[in-house]
């Protein structure tokens, strides 16, 4: 019966499918951080739709708020025109988020994925500019649409393109040469210098913490040094809070605790509250330069996301909710560095912040055997960086201590399988 | 009150936002062809949320089936792992649309909205292919990416890219320069001379009838040879039927009814059912050479969209539903001629076919000025075309004969009180 | 001996080399339309070192000009520093050729060969006008450097710039598609319709013969029509004259008799009468907005080509110049036409006008085996288009009526002896 | 009489010209080092056309051949047919330069200018790799054409394009950063890492010593390690010796201290001995995959320049040239290394090594002031760098010591009449 309905996706889905290849199951229900698939095994999430899911599945509150709106026949598609839904998130949007945050931001509702947040984005840019590059980081992942997958790091995503990706310049991430080196110390040289080749850019655009590229962490210091320099030369500062915004970080905006104020900021994923497409791109309103509908898409007005979002943001209303975020990143972190320690075959570095950590191994393969050997145990885990070399940990925000051991106890014991076959950890 | 909410609209929201520009009012119900507002009034719904809700707003069934899988907890976000729910969409996809119409094609799912569908179609085109280029025709629309907006016409779309935009030759879409003017002569005359300065493209990417262009229907014999040339040059034929596709002309797809097999065809809008984001690229099978995740999106498994799509395609299980739809059409087309007719002034011409047709006049400012007149009335309706030169009739195909009615009567309403006003008539 | 020095060829030099595969011999000499090999073989010239040696091989007077310079130390290399050999070109070219003509002309040295000055043309339009853009037309020959290239309709030479060629539209040439069709019509259609996809280029660049493109001739309505267009559009109309300039077709610009207006003009080739590299772009001077040095070149001042240039200008201080280059031009045209009737099996047709004809031939490879015949009895002679389907006449302006007819008499012989043999002439 | 020649120069020339607003008279003869114009003023010439003409102006001779050669009527132009001056040059080329340096290398004639051998080799990089990127270094300078400009660094000559550069990544020439900063390790994270964002690339293009960007010098170990990174990761490494080979540093090529031995190596400027334009392009035979005529040009074979070429190599024959080069170039640096030591007003450094070496100076203009006054002096001599930061000497490599130190005593006389000046070096 599993393996029909597993046939069903191999025969008539393209071979671009990834996730169910790591999952090799059909899932049917889903509960807060739990997941049924059909056979009737319990898994614990570890993934949360790749930062979509911050808040569980089926949030009580949330499901009980859009099951009455469907019922009273909510609209469910407006693309732009005004609905009461949509009027009620962006105040909501504008009283728990931007007000007590001090940040002063237009909304914009682009097609609600990833990818058209950032194609927004860069299209602003270059408008308010009139300049064409922009600066990238290394194993920066911003989406894989034409504009999206210029400015992403990822060599076999690019190729994908089919063309040369182009109107773009990439840097250094923070410590990407060697802990050592002060990249920022060379971008300002090529941007200082009339002769190196690197024209003026429209903006930056980067990740705080580069959930796709690796965990990578971009330190504070370095993310204020990289504002620094985009006020000092007129270049515009994109944060992409795609995956490590809306609290996964522990903050709602990924970047509060360096003290930074971007001028345009790109939030998709867990923005939804319920796991419905949903994006948007803020931005200081000097900038709000666009004609009407010089940007659009069809469901820019998903309704059903709207409801559910505003539903969420009532977690931020209390402080409580960042505290516990940023107590259980703690036992987080405490979990991995005794892992690193009592693994050495792991040669293991404890990488991220918040909800958004996890372990890189130079072992070749070794962290997709660690999260293959999790599934088997009922954990849903993915694995991260150009080579899948780190495993990740991405709970739910809301998880509760309970499910964090049980979690970590799965992810020992994996490890622990996967060690004592030698030939499994040998490169 | 209605003031207040639009009040937060305009304070809030960016100025790229358009329809409630045209609409302004705050939206709360619909059903079936109807809206209403927060203020109570009643609108007959010509628009159809530019396509994306073909079978109307709130269709009992698909409202029926969505509460039910959201009170047990179905899943809502997947990624592209297996949930029941998708199995059933691409079991009943194929057993109801692929097979009676002896289609045999792998279906991927993309982010969740038209550009993402096209971007994927154009990557998977080039990498199939190992060409670059792509052919696109004049008035093409395909979306707001980098990708898909180089293959859009409009220049004002265009130049919001803030890059140039490239890899791309546009033709001329049938009756381009002229009614006289075989534009294939010429397009085959650039891809057969080795001196034409035009390499031989990857693609050709196209809709059967532009929908933002203008309502421009290019005849069955155009597409066939469109087809032949693409045989005979090595070129793959995609069909962007996001607009036109989903019984929008009368069949399922735009395309049935010229006999031609495209290699790649792009589904979005109305293919969710209930109007929440979904989208599908379809190729035969020999395309789908696609590695693992080249091509991915946070949104691709929206399950909320499964279980309506799923639900929707039962239309197509009775040929009654096609029939009903021609019938309307013909209805719609009857009314439209008998507009150009009686009202001389508009100088009008009945343009498109099945439920996507118009009257394109060239007395500027008139389509927009017949438009607000019908808003004020009680009927929503778009302009189309890049001079706004079209007021386009897009109900839903599940209206019935007294809401056709009740449209049409405003329509003639609003232009008669325009007429009268002789100043609106002049350029 | 001979073979020798071939070898050496063949041994040291790259595989790129073309013209020593035609002409397999090693030349030692020439005087006026002749040349002579080591072996003391003379030929009749009508290659004429492709257009760049229209006043034929050593010219006496430039000759005794350009020793006496040398003898003297005259400077041979100054950038754009003054030189009184530059001053003296300048001076003249004013007064022989600008003044009489009416035209008012900056005059830029670019490097000093047809490739740079497109390369000076085509930067210089973009930065006057502030698009990226060109339109070029099919079968044109520009250069081989990136920019020109990009102009180029050749898809070979194309293919070897090793990246798209990008920021260009490339639009049907007078009789591209058939001599029916008005292209000019379509032409118009997409720079005047917001949708179609081109935007305005910042201008249009064509050879009112195209040379290397087949030897394809604008008629001068055409051409008028072109510069209408430009004129209504704001577009910069620039015409590459590299090849048909400096007397080639009759007049020393080529587009004299169409009576047009270009913003910007290409010289090459010829313009430095002894067959040193030297090159001048030609503009309005409303144009010249250029920054010192922001084009440059090391070799922009060859003064030894200034000597020649300067005394070749006397050539057309002479009204009977002109006309003795008519007159020949239609003994050409006389003998072209009879030769097209004499032997059928050529298929032939005349193209060209003034000293730049030749027949073009569907039959495969029989244009450069009569090229090879007419070698072996002593006649340099090229062929012309992207399939070498055109073989073409080009002698020197200055040759006189003997050498045209001794000329004559080998082509004719070379086809005679290539139709005997049937199979030569079978596809 | 001197002023009405500059004033032709003003009314006809485009604005574009430079070197004749630094040295303001109308040269009419030369002679080894030296320049007069037409006052009779004598110039010393420590500019030598930008190193165009090492062995100084109208050598004796190479006059004598060139002459003698015209005499008789040689071929001046013949494209890439065979001619016995092109066969003697390629003979001796090979015999006196190539073979004793155990270099094998096939000679390629593009257009005779240091662009289009530039550009040649960029097509041939790509072709023999598929790929399209190529890395350069900050403050390169190749060329004026647009793949050429596309590697050039200086953003006032790249802004020239009208059109973004594209298919490069620049890349920290040494010592650009800082002293202390190993930028090559910088350069070999971003190639190794698959997240990176740049693509591997076909070729790296860059000059041993910068002339235009501020005479430059690359140390010879990171060449050695440039030339490592480009065997490890397959990529090509393109030499760009057009202004620091052919004697310019002291050896005939400029990479020869260096040890290394690149794959494709441009030549032009002084390759023609006699200020005439050539050009070459020298690569490793494997890499010789052109098709014939792929990359052509009109004016590659331009006789009268192979004649003094290959005269000029007989130079290179006694051991005794190289020699003299070295210890004049003590020469010029002990005389740059006292002027730093005796005027502190300089802040000067000395750059460069052998017949190209310069003071580059903080103080704003300083360099500018320091030509100026050297001309009004009779020496002409110009600045480089992008801000013109560096007064240059690059006098003729067959300078006598005399020569040399009425050249340097102009020179410290400049200096020390605008130290004199407090106004002229105070910022």
């Amino acid at each position: 019966m599993l393996n029909d309905n597993l046939k069903i996706i191999e025969e008539l889905e393209s071979s671009v499918r990834s996730y169910v290849r790591s999952f090799p199951t059909v899932f049917t229900k889903a509960k807060g951080y739990k997941m049924w698939d059909m056979e009737g095994k319990e898994y614990i999430d570890f993934f949360s739709g790749a930062g979509a899911l911050n808040y569980g599945h089926n949030d009580p509150k949330m499901k009980e708020k859009l099951v009455e709106y469907i019922m009273n026949d909510g609209i469910t598609h407006s693309l732009d025109m005004a609905t009461k839904a949509k009027v009620d998130f962006l105040d909501k949007f504008n009283e728990v988020i931007l007000k007590p945050r001090n940040m002063d931001f237009k909304v914009m509702f682009p097609g609600p994925t990833g990818t058209n947040t950032v194609e927004s984005a860069l299209k602003l840019a270059r408008k308010v500019t009139g300049r064409t590059d922009v600066i990238s980081f290394t194993n920066g992942f911003h989406g894989m649409t034409i504009g999206s997958l210029s400015v992403t790091g990822n060599s076999s995503k690019r190729k994908g393109a089919g063309i040369p990706l182009q109107h773009v310049v990439t840097m250094p991430y923070d410590n990407f040469v060697s802990e050592d080196l002060d990249t920022l110390e060379y971008l300002e040289r090529f941007l200082e210098d009339g002769g190196s080749g690197v024209d003026l850019p429209a903006a930056m655009i980067l990740e705080t913490v580069q959930g796709e590229g690796g965990i990578n962490v971009a330190r504070f210091e370095w993310l204020k040094k990289i504002e620094e320099i985009c006020n000092k030369f007129g270049i515009l500062l994109i944060i992409d809070d795609v995956q490590a915004g809306v609290g996964r970080t522990g903050t709602f905006f990924s970047f509060e605790p360096a003290g930074i104020k971007p001028d345009i900021v790109c939030l998709s994923k867990s923005i939804g509250g319920f796991g419905s497409p949903l994006a948007l791109t803020l931005f200081k309103p000097e900038l709000d330069i666009w004609n009407p509908g010089e940007h659009n898409g069809t469901f820019r007005g998903n309704n059903h996301a709207f409801v559910t979002a505003t539903e969420s943001l009532s977690y931020w209303e209390d402080k409580a909710f960042e505290e516990s975020i940023l107590r259980k990143s703690d036992k987080i972190t405490e979990f991995l560095n005794s892992l690193v320690e009592k693994y050495p075959e792991l040669k293991g570095e404890v990488k991220g912040r918040g909800f958004m950590q996890g372990i890189e191994t130079p072992v070749s393969g070794l962290a997709s055997k660690v999260a293959a050997a999790a599934f088997e145990r009922g954990l849903i885990m993915e694995t991260s960086g150009v080579e899948d070399q780190v495993f990740k940990l991405f709970p739910a925000l809301i998880i509760d201590d309970e499910g964090l051991e049980n979690g970590f106890k799965i992810i020992e014991e994996s490890i622990k399988s996967i060690i004592k076959n030698k030939e499994l950890v040998t490169n």
